[in-house]
């Protein structure tokens, strides 16, 4: 089950709504279950290496199925996952990127934010994956 | 000068509309005057691959001020383009991928649309183009 | 706006002349605010690895309206942005890449310098960059 | 023997001056003869898919010795060299490329242009070579 692109404008709406509360300039991805670009969206003035890393954040996400933080608390030097970032043409594991799950634990793809402190790039991203799934994400979402 | 995101917008709304009204499904990139990625709208049962070729198309156009198919004219096999699609992290030059263009002249970004036939992506690359920009195309159109 | 060749050349003699000066061997990239190379220098005896590093310090810097130690501050282990270097088909976030920014905080585009040290490499490119831009950057340069 | 940068210069100014008579806006770039960039020059309203083809075409034609045209009439569909461009990271084989040979025939670089018709971009291509090197080219151009 992949998310659809009503489902997908939803979050980017979400997001962006956060984004202009917070006063930031986000870029913002969605991804379907298989890692593969759904919709995204440039907020005026945002900055341009931000469109690769929200882009990456949420195939991060998805490849994975959990947040792009929790990756890397897993990938610092000395850590189970180090070097984690090397795989898949390039994973980024600060945070930003979430999973949309619903409420069974399927997991339908993954939402990625970037252009302010991590902070805030979580908190966007929260905003549109809640808007659309469910906000506790289960230990491992599945697919189908 | 880049494509504001409204105008991105308002070219992803028409071209969409205008797939609907075709009876397609198709990906949808808008890039900005730098070749980069402002806006991308995957819609319900679009190819997987056409994600790519799009997103490839808009920039494709806007690297060169013209249609994807006028380059494609010039690439053919003993043309005088003949294996320009090697350069740039891969072109694609068959039509699909229009800039976008002011009435002065100034090239603000490109609209690339892949899912259907190349005639197909052509008119709804077209119907999004011309939403927000001029129709006639100059032959070397500027960027600010 | 991007920046011109007349001031990417003033850009790359100012910093040429100060490599001289501090008796380094330097390769020297200016890029547009879009990213894409606008002109590029390499000295006589200057080390075949720092083509790429300038160029990736110009780019990096651009992308996120920063200079590259400013980042380098935020992508060290435990750091916020630890790993971001995987995005952007690499970053290089170390001393030597300045955004080029007028007095009203408009980034045009950015310098990047690479051959020596990175105190050389920074102060090298300090001199490009200033001969043609601010040298106080603001906190979020804008683009047009 | 590696091009100096005083010569890659004087190239780049013959070219330039040469694009300017023609009434174009090109991309000069000039390799040294391990094929590594050593200056470029994008002129103002050059198209931004020059950069990379401008690039690729100096390099094309120190990996061979011969101009890119020469590369492109083996590189047809049946000719010997069909597909050659999927090497190297990708070449351009279509004139324009020129590599800089002295009168013992002796190869110490090449140059590439790019930005306008493939006549317009050898003839500016030729104006830089010739500016420093040979115009006559021997069979086999040999390194030190």
């Amino acid at each position: 089950m992949h998310v659809t692109i009503e489902d997908a404008h939803k979050a980017i709406e979400a997001a962006r709504a956060k984004a202009v509360e917070l006063d930031t300039q986000m870029c913002i991805a969605v991804v379907d279950s298989g890692g593969n670009l759904k919709a995204f969206y440039r907020m005026d003035g945002a900055w341009v290496g931000s469109i690769d890393i929200a882009h990456k954040k949420a195939k991060t996400s998805v490849f994975f199925g959990m947040t792009t933080g929790q990756i890397g608390q897993l990938s610092q030097p000395g850590g189970p996952l180090y070097g984690i970032e090397h795989s898949n043409d390039g994973l980024i594991t600060f945070p930003g990127g979430i999973p949309i799950v619903d409420a069974d634990g399927e997991m339908s793809g993954a939402i990625g934010v970037s252009g302010s402190t991590v902070e805030n790039d979580h908190a966007v991203a929260l905003a549109g994956a809640s808007s659309i799934g469910a906000t506790e994400l289960p230990a491992h979402p599945w697919r189908t």
